[in-house]
């Protein structure tokens, strides 16, 4: 019984293979009679056109393309995609289209235009966008839907690309506010990847709430999301001079916020009491650490869910003029990582 | 230059579709000039066979399905996949074929149904693997190849199927053994679900471990890999009479281990004086923790390179009769949450 074919249909049938096409497809050149027969057998075999002559047939591949333009090894340690993935098939499996995953760098643009030329997909989903990221103008050109998830671009994107804007400004700015009212004065950032625009647009909020304090901002040390690097940096930043040394970190992710906590201690550093710690994310283990951190939530589940409810609008037709639609707010919750500054 | 289809070459070419399609599939039906000046003009405007008409003419689909039988909340927090995805996609992406994922509750036959008939896999690879699982004789009988991802099963995989037998029990059974050389005579364990093949295999090592050193099994709560279920296990644990207590604690994931870390502060229990804990999986965070977490480290990367090798080989037809791959194996780190048991 498995995949009967056009083949298995006509020889049930008692008809030609050609009886049988015309007849699912609904076109002339059998009988009614005989269109009934086909269908009745067809059906009594669980016969379903198979995804390759679908497409052929309404010119849709009836599968989404997310491109994750990372090595392997980064991919590993990152809690974004299960819950992206998670959100996107919410709404995908609803409508009964399948997720294709392809791992492209971000500079293969053969990779990019195989998944535009054999139709694998109807459109796609870029993450990870980049500064300069060529990738928008090469879709564009490839003529495939697209959703790009991060914060707005500068550049205008094509008619059938719309960015979510998952702006993690406010939230930062938020956790900045929450840092200054503490009584913090020097408030320094572990940063993500300057070339990454959301590595970018975190670092640039956290300087923005500051001057809005009248502060001047603290040091910064770009780190690239890993346990190791954040480690790395909050040593580099309790090496410094008293008068340069932050009473507050702001990190750019939970990871590197985590191997924090465990850098401070290792250094007699109490947090907060010495050392207030935020971090990004509330990843589950946030709440259970000790102490528990201050962090900012963000929604993943919902942002996959608002890109692929946005995808298929575009793949029905509707351009990407209007307003893109709002992607989940993030917001700072406050844990025991943050206390007041330390009186000098 | 977006697609260029058949009726572009045609034009191009100033032939017939017919005869296009001849002479990209080779075909009699034109005459070698105009196989050979289609063929140029085709390559020249960059024409692809679309992966549909690919699979339609090669019947294969070029996709192999990795199907995630898991509620997209519970996805979320799960370390697992971005690794296994990550290793999968080091092979699948050499040889140009795409990754499929597909979210279906494991009793929801209709949608592996439909995976196998409408022919948008080649073959699929199942993981969380249940007691009474009935999907590998479901694919069986759909006659698509798979891989299962797990220990061994009880039941004969059909000849189209291999068990990767990513067995936990030997660094379960060396992370006892490690306890009861440091002293330990109660030791308790924190399991997984009963009803997963992975969660009842490590409770059976950790079962078999104690008593191979003559001692009686300690104490067993079943959780739910969460970390919010392996901190309320830890509370139960400590709330034993002193006599029923454990002095140390297995858990069968990170994530509980690390809220246990906590857990145990909060309460006064120092780690490792009063209490050992060891975890499973190694994840990046481990190192980074305070204490640092004794655990078993799995390369779960190396699963995901060696199912997508296997299921490649059963696609190109061989069969799985021969013994299946050897899955990397699983080895206890030694870090500061495990010590002497404290004497009484």
């Amino acid at each position: 019984m498995a995949r009967p074919t056009i083949s298995d249909v006509a020889r049930a049938a008692g008809v030609s293979k050609g009886a049988v096409s015309f007849a699912l497809n609904d076109r002339p050149g059998v009988s009614a009679d005989t269109r009934a027969r086909v269908l009745d057998v067809a059906r009594a075999m669980g016969w379903t056109p198979s995804a390759g002559a679908r497409a052929l047939s309404t010119s849709r591949a009836h599968a989404v393309g997310l491109v994750l333009a990372r090595a392997p090894e980064v991919l590993r340690a990152d809690s974004f995609f299960p819950a992206f993935i998670a959100g996107l098939e919410t709404v995908l499996s609803g409508r009964d289209y399948a997720l294709l995953l392809q791992v492209a760098e971000r500079d293969d643009e053969p990779a990019y235009r195989r998944l535009a030329q054999q139709q694998r997909v109807d459109g796609v989903i870029l993450t990870d966008l980049h500064v300069d990221d060529d990738r928008p103008r090469l879709l564009a050109e490839l003529d495939l839907p697209a959703v790009l998830v991060g914060p707005r671009l500068d550049v205008p994107p094509s008619p059938r690309q719309v960015t979510l804007g998952a702006d993690d400004g406010p939230a930062v700015r938020e956790t900045v506010r929450h840092l200054v009212g503490l009584g913090h004065r020097v408030v320094a950032h572990v940063a993500g990847p300057a070339d990454l625009v959301h590595g970018r647009s975190r670092r640039a909020a956290w300087e923005a709430a500051l001057a809005e304090a009248g502060l001047r901002p603290g040091p910064v040390v770009e780190a690239d999301f890993s346990a190791e690097s954040g480690a790395r940096a909050t040593h580099h930043l309790l090496d410094l001079a008293p008068d340069e040394r932050p009473t507050a970190i702001v990190y750019a992710n939970d990871l590197m916020a985590t191997a924090a906590l465990a850098v401070a201690h290792e250094r007699g550093v109490d947090v907060p009491g010495q050392l207030s710690v935020t971090g990004y994310d509330d990843t589950e283990l946030a709440a259970h650490l000790r102490p528990a951190l201050t962090t900012v939530r963000t929604d993943v589940v919902g942002w996959g869910r608002a890109a692929a409810t946005r995808l298929l609008q575009l793949v029905d037709g509707d351009t990407g003029g209007g307003p893109a639609p709002a992607a989940p707010t993030a917001r700072l919750v406050v844990r025991a990582s943050t206390g007041p500054a330390p009186s000098t």
